[in-house]
C-alpha cells in the first residue's frame, strides 16, 4: 500500500488511534503491545517493516525472520484495523536524504556498538508518526535504549504522540521474547537463559541494599562468566533517563546487557524504578 | 505561550490551517505569505522565532532585528488567528538533543557557507509542523535553498503538510525585501541593487537563448564586478531540484547569489522554470 492509500484508510478511522510499529516475525511480545493498544484506543494500526536503515554492515538484515502471512493472521485475530507492510522503496524512495538523529542518549550501549542504528530507528519512527498520525504509539521495554531514544525524539520534535511502554514478555525460563531467538540452536537457547539469570542476580543485589553500580555490574558479569557460550558486549547499570553509567544508584537504574551466544546477539534489561511504589 | 497552551488554542480552530513560520521583523514579503495563507485557509497561524540553531558562530543572531509589538500589530490587522513567539528555552529545553538533517541539497550554496544552518532550519520547521499541525505552510522563494530543504524534509519524513512557495517581494529598485536590509547604510542600500541587476542580466541572457550555465554565471559576475562595495560569496546557476551546479541549462535553472555589501550578507535568486508555460 502506497502512502496516499494508507492516509486515506487512516482518515476513515475515527476516535483515538494507537500505532504499534514492528519489524514483523511477531511473537507474544508484539501481540501484548497490540492488545494494550486495542484496549486503550478506538482504532489500532500495525506497521511491519524490516527497516534497512537501522541495520549496520555485517548485521542480520538479510536473514532477519520474515513471515508476513502468519503475522497478518495473528493481527486479524486481534482485530487490528490497519496493517502497513511497505517495501523498502516506498519508505526510502530514490532521492531520500533526511535523517533524524538523537544525540546524547545514543552515545553508549546499543548506539555505541551499532553505529547508525538509532538514526535509522528515529527516522523511520518519525515517518511512521507522520504517516499514521497516532494518538499513542506502543513499544516494548525489551528495547530499553530504543524506548529512551523515541521518547526523547517525540519530546524534542514535539510529536503530538503519547509513547506507551509495555513490559518485556518472557518465556517460562526467563528468556525475553525476541524474533532473533529463532537463530538459536537448542544448546544456545539454553545458554541464552544466562541473560535473565545475570539480570536477576543484580536485581537481587539491589533488593538486598546494594547501591554500588559497579557491584551490580560485577554481579551480572559473575553469572555471565559461568556460561562458556556467552560473550558479553556490554554489562551496564545506567541512569534510566540519560543512559550514562552510574557510580551509585540513587534514583533508579537500568540494568542492561548485550551478549553474543554463538552467532546471535541478544539484549535484555531490567528497569528498576527509583520512586517508591513504582518499582 | 508554552506548547500545551498553543496546542489547545490550535485545537479550538476548525477547518484548514495555514502556518507562516517567520523570524519576525516582518516586512511586505512576510505579509504576502500571511495574505496568501489567509486567502487559502480557514485559519492562519504565524510563528515569530529568531531560531538560534540556524545561526553560526560570528553570524548576526544578537543583532538580528526584533520588533514584536510592531509585528503583532501588523498580524492583527491581517486577521491572523494564532501567533506564537516563544522564548528559546521553550523551543530548545535543557535536555534537547534531536536534530533533523537534510543531506545532498544542503551541500552547496548557503549550506556550504553556513555549516549547521539548514540543520537548524529543518529541525525548527519539523517542530513547528508538529506543534501547529498545519495543512499548508508558506515560505518565500527569496530563500530558495531553504524552500528546497523544507520540501525535501516534508517529503522524506512524510509530513502531511503542503509546502506553498510565494514569489519574492521586491522594492521598486528591485532589491528583495529582507529583514537584514535594515543593516545597510544609504550608500550600501544603493550598492545592494547590484544583486537584482546581476540576476536580471543572467535572465536576459537566458531569454536570448543562452543555455551555457558558465556564461550565465559570468554574466552575473560581470555586473557584480562593477560594484566596488559588493563581494560575492557565490554566483550560482544550479539545478532547481538538486541544487548542483549546471553545465548546461536543459530544464530550468536557479540563478542565485550571496553577496557581502559592507558587513551585510545578502542573498537573492531568480527561479527560471524549464517547463513551457510556467516560466
Amino acid at each position: 500500500m502506497v502512502i496516499p492509500d494508507l492516509r486515506r484508510a487512516r482518515a476513515s478511522l475515527h476516535g483515538t488511534f494507537g500505532l504499534v510499529p514492528t519489524m514483523g516475525a511477531l511473537h507474544e511480545g508484539h501481540l501484548s503491545l497490540v492488545r494494550r493498544a486495542r484496549a486503550e484506543c478506538d482504532s489500532v494500526g500495525v506497521s511491519i517493516f524490516v527497516n534497512p536503515a537501522q541495520f549496520g554492515t555485517g548485521e542480520d538484515l538479510d536473514r532477519y525472520p520474515r513471515d508476513l502471512d502468519r503475522d497478518l493472521m495473528a493481527l486479524q485475530a486481534l482485530g487490528v484495523d490497519l496493517v502497513w507492510a511497505p517495501p523498502p522503496q516506498v519508505v526510502y524512495p530514490r532521492a531520500f536524504q533526511t535523517w533524524v538523529t538523537v544525540e546524547e542518549v545514543t552515545g553508549g550501549l546499543e548506539g555505541e556498538r551499532r553505529p547508525g542504528h538509532f538514526r535509522g530507528v528515529a527516522t523511520v519512527v518519525a515517518k511512521l508518526f507522520n504517516v499514521f498520525t497516532p494518538d499513542r504509539a506502543y513499544f516494548g521495554q525489551k528495547d530499553a535504549q530504543q524506548v529512551t531514544v523515541i521518547r526523547r525524539m517525540a519530546q524534542d520534535l514535539d510529536f503530538p504522540v503519547e509513547i506507551v511502554v509495555c513490559p518485556t514478555v518472557r518465556a517460562p525460563d526467563g528468556i525475553a521474547l525476541s524474533s532473533r531467538n529463532s537463530y538459536l540452536s537448542p544448546r544456545e537457547r539454553e545458554a541464552a537463559t544466562v541473560l535473565f539469570r545475570a539480570l536477576s542476580a543484580a536485581r537481587t543485589g539491589y533488593e538486598g541494599g546494594q547501591r554500588d553500580a559497579s557491584a551490580l555490574r560485577a554481579a551480572m558479569k559473575a553469572i555471565l562468566d559461568t556460561e562458556p557460550l556467552a560473550h558479553a558486549e556490554y554489562i551496564s547499570a545506567s541512569d534510566p533517563e540519560t543512559l550514562s553509567e552510574l557510580d551509585r544508584v540513587d534514583d533508579g537504574v537500568l540494568l542492561s546487557l548485550a551478549v553474543r551466544i554463538g552467532g546471535t546477539r541478544l539484549i535484555d534489561n531490567f528497569l528498576i524504578q527509583g520512586k517508591p511504589g513504582t518499582d
